[in-house]
């Protein structure tokens, strides 16, 4: 479960990465708090952290469920495709946020695929 | 603990189904991101994904502790409650902000239950 | 672990309290759901919940991760800064956004410290 425990810190520390990030845009743009509209570039940075939020709680529960359920190096692996698409969301988004699709898919995707598959398990666990 | 599983993926699928519905009344009323504001019909969608996941990320861990403490067949009764109460907030809210409250009600009391149970057991353990 | 689950269940119900407070003071200044914006008051109090959300998501997996890997008394004792911090925070910032530091740092410390403590011992022992 190492691995699993590396990619979980690894996502929480990107998530409290975001939230610095938002903070130097509220220094740069001098949006103060708790305002959380102002400069476009603020809301956008603003928009990747709570939308990581978002799918890091839906992500970590799915990482857990699926090592312990199906397979923890392959949990691993998908946490290291998040982990990437998230970086891609938001370099993306902050830039343009048109093109935050394939960074959000690859954040997306994985989450998905570890929660059907954790279902179905657990469903054939319990019948 | 099967059910518990069972009814932890059911919470994030619906988490996520609500995120779906978000990106749709953005399409449907052209919000275009990071915009938080526009239509009412978007706003509301919005407000019960995010009041979803401010119950989730309480909801969750209750769950398990509750399981893990007291009973895992309890907890995932309590579950069941959650899921439909989330399901009626969901569409109570969206046709009227004032009629959410049997909805929220429905999600806020298993938590709370399982909270103060959980409490209760943890600090006659300790002591 | 029982300090440990008594200082998670503290840390869901002090979210748990900021969120009535929101609904309080929505009812105080007659914001009517889904607005998130009208009096200062309101907009600071939503803040400290939302912001306090972005902190406990991060939190709870450090606490028990550093518990399970490190030493559960020393996460409660970590999570006792965190929830005195939080409160802190919370006080401070509705009476002015500007003195929040303090209360904030207390409660990014701890799970800064617990999750770079975590990622050193899970790599170590990975390799």
């Amino acid at each position: 479960m190492e691995a699993v425990t590396i990619v979980t810190v690894l996502a929480l520390m990107q998530f409290y990465w975001f939230g610095i990030e938002v903070g130097k845009m509220r220094a740069k743009h001098q949006c103060k708090a708790p305002a959380i509209t102002g400069a476009p570039e603020f809301e956008r940075m603003f928009r990747v952290q709570q939308n990581t939020m978002e799918q890091m709680v839906m992500f970590i529960p799915a990482l857990w469920l699926f090592a312990e359920l199906v397979n923890p190096l392959w949990a691993a692996g998908m946490g290291g495709v998040y982990l990437i698409g998230r970086t891609v969301y938001r370099v993306a988004y902050v830039k343009e946020p048109k093109g935050r699709s394939v960074g959000f898919m690859m954040t997306v995707l994985p989450t998905s695929v570890m929660l059907v598959w954790v279902l179905v398990v657990a469903v054939q666990k319990l019948i």
